[in-house]
């Protein structure tokens, strides 16, 4: 194949389930501001976070390969689901083509952050069922104490819109209230926003845990661990000056516009997106 | 093609895009007791509410094939979404086989429970985009005025199964109570729960809204003109005795009965859904 692009100048691909991991993009944008960046949300599938191991296995394979052929250096797992649940699949289905997740970087980021390694992760349904923290934060260290907390409804209220105000505040208390009212000995330190939709609601959730407990995300981890890999394998870009953004959709660009500008912390319009369709085409009885 | 049922013994299909219209079912289960009923739920792609009109449309009409390779002689619509994006589309296409959605049901039962035809419609975004309701409503009576609201956080608290508590009360408040607070002249009298989900957050709502608001719902109109049709088209069974159930989804079982059982009225267990899959095998650029 004749390239016209060398492999350093293709572009860094993400994925995610939907807008949530434009904060990974953010962090990405901010600490490799060269680099080019593709990024696809596969909002017609959206949310990962309540659906099934095969089913989140699939449908990250078909989102990989819609980006690996258009061309990229390296795959960043933005959606923590996808992560906990098809990170191993996408590794062996795209080999040599490096992939990152965002469940070991944001298991650095806790186990670096807490003194009593008494951790909590907050997540999907999808994804505390898996216990993909608790065995990569175990991995790092043995006697961590672990609690993964499944918070679906967070999810619905940042697609919606409502990351502060009166509803965060009830449901941010209704899942983590219990947890602040502990004895010291027994309240963990250190909260993992275990999804990227929850960063935006990071207000409400430092109220509902208190003073005492320490809140620590993925994304800045996640970008970190991406520029590690890069100049391990030579791949940084030699470009100067701001790389290309593209962002791309499997539905509904102006709900993707409107919402996901406030995870990517700057304005975009449905216009900037380009909307791709998978189509399934047959149904099969596997069960 | 030699069938071994007749017609009118086959299944009514009734298709949702997850657990909310098991509601319509029930209110089948009540009036049609003889009946076999066979229902899909496309848990694997739900919810509808959020996705655009062709995504809605495709989904719809897969589902619907399904249902029909397995034999039915009616088909219940039984997702607001879908009703009020696929249904033409899905009559056009499966045609002459009598289709019903939940959306002119819902907009009969609410012109005829009003005094004033003040009608407010709570929905899903996608639902409410379309003026589904508002049309439907105008057919019967063009002096109507009717207000169309999106509650899509209703629909992740009904599958949170938060159908009660402070955190439904202050969702319920935040999109209702100003509603409630207006002068008498300017208030609806009755507000429609045109989501199939939303019965379940009935008391919240309901507390939201105020006495003066009454509150229709279309599951059990739905089943009303599933049984005129069957009486028109001389297609009741003539079984005696109780009809068979049988539930279909197309991802995560143990969560769709988990949730479901609330639906439905009654205990169900994961062993007692069929899981089917649907495939997209191939991913094509479209816009």
């Amino acid at each position: 194949m004749y390239e016209t692009t060398t492999q350093e100048n293709l572009p860094i691909g993400i994925f995610d389930s939907g807008v949530g991991g434009l904060t990974v993009l953010h962090a990405l944008k901010n600490l490799l501001p060269a680099e080019n960046l593709l990024y696809l949300g596969d909002t017609a599938r959206l949310p990962y976070g309540t659906k099934s191991h095969d089913s989140v296995t699939r449908y990250a394979l078909q989102a990989a390969d819609y980006l690996v052929q258009r061309g990229i250096k390296l795959l960043v797992v933005a959606c923590n689901t996808a992560s906990a649940l098809a990170l191993e699949s996408l590794r062996e289905h795209l080999a040599p083509l490096p992939v990152i997740g965002v469940v070991e970087p944001g298991a650095i980021a806790a186990v670096e952050c807490s003194k009593s390694q008494h951790l909590l992760v907050l997540a999907t349904e999808a994804t505390t069922s898996q216990l993909a923290y608790t065995r990569a934060i175990l991995r790092l260290n043995p006697d961590a104490v672990i609690e993964e907390m499944p918070c679906s409804l967070f999810v619905a209220l940042a697609e919606e819109g409502w990351h502060q105000g009166p509803v965060a505040d009830v449901v941010a208390e209704q899942y983590l209230g219990l947890i602040r009212e502990r004895s010291a000995d027994l309240r963990p330190d250190t909260a993992i926003l275990g999804c990227t939709h929850f960063p935006l609601l990071q207000g409400p959730i430092a109220q509902a845990l208190g003073p005492d407990i320490k809140i620590v995300d993925s994304a800045t981890t996640t970008a970190q661990a991406v520029q590690e890999e890069l100049v391990r394998l030579s791949l940084l870009t030699d470009a100067d000056g701001g790389g290309d953004l593209q962002l791309i959709a499997t539905d509904g660009p102006e709900r993707f516009a409107r919402v996901g500008s406030a995870f990517l912390g700057e304005k975009f319009a449905a216009e900037d997106i380009k909307l791709i369709d998978i189509h399934p085409t047959d149904l099969a009885v596997s069960g």
